[in-house]
């Protein structure tokens, strides 16, 4: 185990019948005024919006309002809000949403007490010194922002999908009420789950030495996905499983399953080129991206990715190699099972796009820990995803 | 899964010559003085105490000493400490060794604050509204005191082992360098593992509702406190080992195993009254009175008992009454293996001594939550803990 430091201060407030109690939570952090983020109005729809504002008006918080946050969210709309903030002097930042409304929210946290502009912490000119403080109310479980200190916005003129991130980024308060996902259509619960098994996969793999703790936890988070994903796309209505769900994803990126492991991003690198080229759903292209690389690279860790198929899939039999393959068709095959498309091909990408979206995310290379990957290699698994 | 919060704002930080930071870390928080206490010169001899006056001093940290913490901490120590602090207005306490020093430091943090006796925050006579900062360096895994807030001290004069707890009293930092615990003789890792163990079921058993991922962190946890504390029996000085079992004792009792389930803390509880009364290590009272427990109470949860037994010992076969049985006694074997008493005879407590031991645990019945236990209840369990 690489030496580490778990830091997480971020109170995750879970369960039913929670999101009443956001204006409580605000009134305790100090809180007056908030902007309220959130995407397309869907929270008009399954009640949260009412009760939310219901909830801040018990307490006396007053708020403004920032709608239309889209999926893979974009600088234009970080800057709008940044402005939104300023202009209407807020101390604080709620987060009504799926990850794109919070990764948003972190960036229009950390914009409002940014001198230039916001784009500079995404490309590492400038760091957050301070930022606003966010609570996040989250109505879909896959990218684990609701309790972590990072975010991904895209510069749609640069066609930049980029991370960034600082400890002053934790929501202070993240609520998480299982039972509003009960509404969500089986391939936004699909995505989510292909996207949490992904950031497992980042750590687990990204690390040869003695990781046995931080595996189990790895295999643990992945196998209650898979089950209850599976339970899920029987009954979406399925409380327990929806909780289960939920949870496990927020465990999947809260940092603990991320420590002690050097990690290895490559494949989520490649899908935000993937994504930021086509538009796809970021769990869509992780569906059809990570089997590919998992492909391109298990020959430097065969004994680990032998593990994974034993642990997850109970794959015993055959060698190593074969074992390994075997887990790795086992994954495409569950992505299959649960709707995600598993080539670029079947999403509309063109063979002649690949040089462009190799280009692209070889622009951080090399990515990943693993086998380091050049643009070449970016290009090769490309190949491997196409069809 | 049942409601929960989950928040845990200590920074742990994990790793090979970690101990050396501790002063900037004290700098970081503010920190101008103060108290260190310790337990019995362990670490003189292992070269701790040495590394962190001398991080005190290069960061020019004054610092007090309080020493002679011992195992199942007293009242009377804590007072002294009390006494110590104030009279030299330190405002940090500096936690060296292992549980006892972590919780006989977090009563005298918060008792530094308190205006009455610090014995009624035990009895719940009195709250926890202000506390001293507390910074912990951990010589022994076991516990999981360096990442919690609560604690347990014996008040001597009343024959009372009894906890206490704030969220005001998580360790702001906690240094956790596994490799000072290779000096450790065979019996004080083997107790540790035990309370680890302890800890975990402490969750695991108290709650019948769906708690898939909670199930699998738990269980995930129990069998690299086995794998490793086998490996470190053979072997004490194996780095490996160490690091895995002491991250796997944190992750038992940081509050992360113990959301979504009731909780059932029964064992502990008649433990101490054990402990209290006898002086033996705590995790040797846990060796003896956990699996007595179990199976005093086994039939209220027979599938759990069963999937504990499937999961951990690899025992497939039978019914899930005789899966159960045979998984308390796998665990049983396993404490004796490593070299733990599994009989309160074998300890020296006499029969003639169980009505006192249950008298003094029945203070606080019903015990536990699984199956509430009465006066009676205790005494049946201590009589199948006694050969």
């Amino acid at each position: 185990m690489l030496n580490f430091t778990l830091y997480n201060p971020t109170k995750l407030v879970f369960g039913e019948s929670t999101i009443e109690t956001i204006g409580e939570h605000l009134v305790k952090s100090g809180i007056r005024k908030v902007l309220i983020v959130y995407g397309k109005g869907s929270i008009m729809k399954n009640g949260v919006y009412d009760t939310v504002v219901e909830s801040l008006e018990n307490n006396n918080i007053d708020y403004i309002k920032l709608s239309g946050v889209k999926p893979n969210p974009v600088l234009s709309k970080v800057q709008e809000g940044i402005k939104l903030a300023k202009e209407n002097e807020v101390d604080g930042v709620l987060a009504v949403g799926g990850g794109s409304v919070i990764d948003s929210s972190k960036a229009i946290a950390a914009g409002v007490c940014y001198e230039g502009n916001v784009w500079e912490l995404f490309e590492g000119k400038g760091s957050v010194k301070k930022a606003l403080s966010l609570f996040t109310i989250l109505t879909l479980s896959a990218t684990g922002s609701e309790m972590n200190s990072g975010g991904v916005v895209t510069n749609e003129d640069e066609g930049k999908k980029w991370s960034f991130g600082s400890p002053l980024l934790y929501p202070k308060v993240s609520i998480l009420d299982p039972s509003v996902q009960r509404s969500l259509p089986s391939n936004q619960t699909a995505n989510g789950a292909i996207d949490a098994i992904s950031h497992v996969f980042e750590a687990y793999y990204g690390g040869t030495e003695s990781t046995d703790m931080l595996d189990e936890l790895s295999e643990g988070i992945i196998r209650t996905v898979i089950t209850h994903t599976r339970e899920l796309l029987k009954d979406s209505n399925n409380y327990k499983s929806r909780s289960e769900l939920a949870f496990a994803a927020t465990l999947a990126l809260n940092g603990l399953n991320g420590v002690g492991r050097k990690g290895d991003w490559a494949s989520h690198s490649i899908e935000h080129s993937l994504s930021v080229l086509n538009d796809i759903a970021h769990g869509s292209g992780l569906a059809i991206i990570m089997p590919a690389w998992m492909k391109y690279v298990y020959k430097e860790d065969v004994k680990k990715f032998a593990k994974f198929a034993c642990h997850v899939f109970t794959i015993n039999e055959g060698s190593d190699e074969e074992k390994a393959l075997k887990g790795i068709e086992a994954l495409r095959d569950f992505y299959k099972e649960i709707g995600a498309p598993i080539t670029l091909k079947e999403v509309g990408v063109k063979r002649e796009e690949l040089d462009f979206i190799a280009d692209n995310a070889a622009i951080l290379a090399p990515l990943g820990t693993l086998k380091p990957l050049k643009r070449d290699d970016i290009y090769n698994i490309l190949e491997i995803a196409y069809e």
